[in-house]
């Protein structure tokens, strides 16, 4: 762990009323991460200078950089210079440096400058300015005893170039021994967090790597996270370790989803795929065709609603519908091969289901879901009983139904 | 603005490594902010025991209420309920009415309680726990000097849920003299944030009412705020003034969505719905549906890839597609009324087009989308150049596609 602390203060009123949800964090967190850089903290303050002022001498004790996004435009609400030079004992001086790069932003755009804009060269009196290649605001740098503060404006992309551009550079320089951080993400399908907690094999892994959990409904994610020369070593042997177990409910790592996952699986494996939903509404179909590229495998989707469309479209039988009912386990399967028959597709997949939040009965409450698959070794049906809101018993059978075309594409590739 | 200060406490390694960005915040801020309370400040900090009492330390000399979320879970990663008794003193006993609630979790669910989540229930020996209407951990409230401390697990659904349920009366019950923040919103589709704010009658507003704006991709969202006894009456006057001009363009309002509000005009005006989705893949299909009760509108939807199924489910004709490709306003025309034949629905919509990021060419470019209307009134069939990434693309056709739908059905109402 290197010994620099760094911390985020963001300013802006419309962050404290729920305005909007701060992204300039997480950026600058990934980056930071991706390092070797410890980040102690994160605080969000409103734009008034007696805040920014308490929050500035609270950091300043605490961390030995500091970054402030926020507050560096020309609204009455942007006080972030201010603050800095009250905090500072320093006096607010018009800085000719600044003025310049504010000057050159008007001569680069043919635009007249706009005397108030001279406002945006007002910084304390020792700051080092900033450029700011894209917008008109200037940030500036700050030196106070031990501490290093960096201040840049709040727009995301102004605010990632200059991060980028004129604090990261300063960090790599000052900041010696930082230890990348290496990480694997692993998507689980099926299992909950607490059994999966237990299948890790927490005494085998190697030293330093650690293991942590996240929720992205209705996967679980488990990351495995190590520093150091031989982290690349050490994360290859716990990933074996954890696969070994696991290995079988992983629909996806790192940037992949379980869709882009299912669609390459399909189209190595060289199958053709026709979908009928009803109770996920398209939900199926969206996710699979989000990816670019799903014309190579999808040939077509039918949400089929009324009893109509899966007699038509899915050649479900009249008499069926009427005996068992559209959310059945006679229905799916009729559904599944009906398609397939009607499109000659390697594969036909149904779900139907009550999604609710009405309609459900004491036979089949809501959440009752069927999924059939029809492949030329016949078809295949089970019901399932998911829980959860309208959406998320979507988002649930949709997923157990991409669970079902991965196993089948991995075991038709092996 | 009253007195009382309130301070949100993030805990999660994750928040600060840059893996998942902080939507607690937003929400806590958002119901604060309509009830007129003040915010004073949002801290993030790591899952670490000492990170968390530092922070906790902080607040409690500066604030009145701490509401702090995350680490209330089961694995390794969460201490919040330790560090809250070193922080404030006291022992970590466990608490019984807490371990009732665990207890039940698993009785409503019908599962058997793991040794394990017994830790659930081991809390600082004054704290009061607070039920989790949907997950198994507990919260709890705890005082401290003036300060009084809500913790609250991180999952934001509980997180919600909890806030609502056990924090929000506590506040109402202890803060006195808040002037609630009364809002309306307006989401806007169709027009850019420059073109509407010269719209507004900034000049004819009655006093006190602000106006701000959001994005909600492809929705620009416009905020009409007031605070104060007559808020209503000046809000009701703003919003005659805004109407009159931009009411047209208003898909939907405050918590509607503009899904939800085309699937009630359809129903209101008794049409029935048939979709033929290519290129955005059934996305508006999944749209329509997340709503409850689409069944009563939506007879099927389409998504027909391949020109296959173009021709056996649209009857478009193989001859059309070959002289125009699928890519084509005569191709949108004769989805949308192969459709409209074979289902019998009083509007078929069609939408094909190219949402990249491959396969356009010089004449049909990444962006080009046909949208195809047929009703008993006859085809209506348009051309757009869309602009953005794959899933911006797909979005701005569902949402354009919805505005025709909300167009017809209007006027068929009128």
């Amino acid at each position: 762990m290197p010994t620099y602390d760094i911390a985020i203060l963001i300013t802006g009123d419309e962050l404290l009323s729920g305005e909007i949800s701060d992204s300039n964090t997480q950026t600058i967190a990934g980056i930071l991460a991706t390092q070797g850089y410890r980040l102690r903290c994160s605080l969000a303050v409103p734009d008034q200078e007696k805040e920014i002022v308490a929050a500035l001498q609270y950091l300043i004790g605490h961390v030995q950089f500091i970054i402030v996004t926020g507050g560096l435009g020309l609204t009455g609400d942007d006080r972030t210079a201010r603050a800095a030079a009250r905090t500072l004992g320093q006096p607010l001086v018009v800085n000719d440096e600044a003025l310049e790069m504010v000057h050159q932003w008007f001569v680069r755009h043919h635009r007249q400058m706009d005397p108030s804009s001279e406002r945006q060269a007002l910084l304390p009196q020792w700051a080092q300015p900033l450029p700011n290649p894209i917008g008109t605001a200037p940030g500036f740098r700050l030196q106070h005893d031990h501490c290093e503060l960096f201040f840049l404006p709040g727009v995301p992309t102004e605010m990632r170039a200059m991060f980028q551009q004129s604090v990261l550079p300063v960090l790599q320089q000052k900041i010696t021994g930082a230890t990348p951080l290496q990480q694997r993400t692993f998507k689980i399908f099926g299992l909950s967090e607490p059994k999966i907690d237990r299948m890790i094999p927490y005494r085998k892994l190697p030293d330093g790597v650690e293991v942590a959990f996240a929720l992205d409904y209705p996967l679980v994610l488990v990351k495995l996270k190590a520093r150091g020369d031989d982290a690349e070593w050490r994360l290859d042997q716990a990933e074996a370790l954890l696969l070994n177990d696991l290995g079988d409910a992983v629909m996806a790592r790192d940037g992949e989803t379980p869709e882009g996952n299912v669609g390459k699986l399909l189209i190595s494996a060289g199958l053709t795929l026709s979908l009928a939903e009803s109770c996920t509404g398209g939900l199926l179909s969206a996710m699979l065709t989000s990816q670019p590229g799903a014309s190579a495998f999808l040939e077509r989707a039918g949400i089929t609603y009324a009893d109509s469309a899966k007699m038509d479209w899915l050649k479900v039988p009249t008499l069926l519908l009427q005996q068992f009912g559209a959310v059945s386990e006679n229905c799916a399967r009729a559904m599944a091969s009906g398609l397939r028959q009607a499109t000659g597709t390697d594969l036909s997949l149904a779900i139907t289901g009550i999604a609710g939040p009405d309609g459900g009965t004491e036979e089949k409450p809501v959440g009752t879901v069927f999924i059939a698959l029809a492949s030329a070794a016949g078809v295949h049906v089970q019901r399932y009983t998911f829980s959860g809101s309208r959406g998320q018993i979507q988002q649930m059978s949709a997923t157990m139904a991409l669970e079902w075309l991965r196993r089948f594409a991995r075991q038709s590739i092996e």
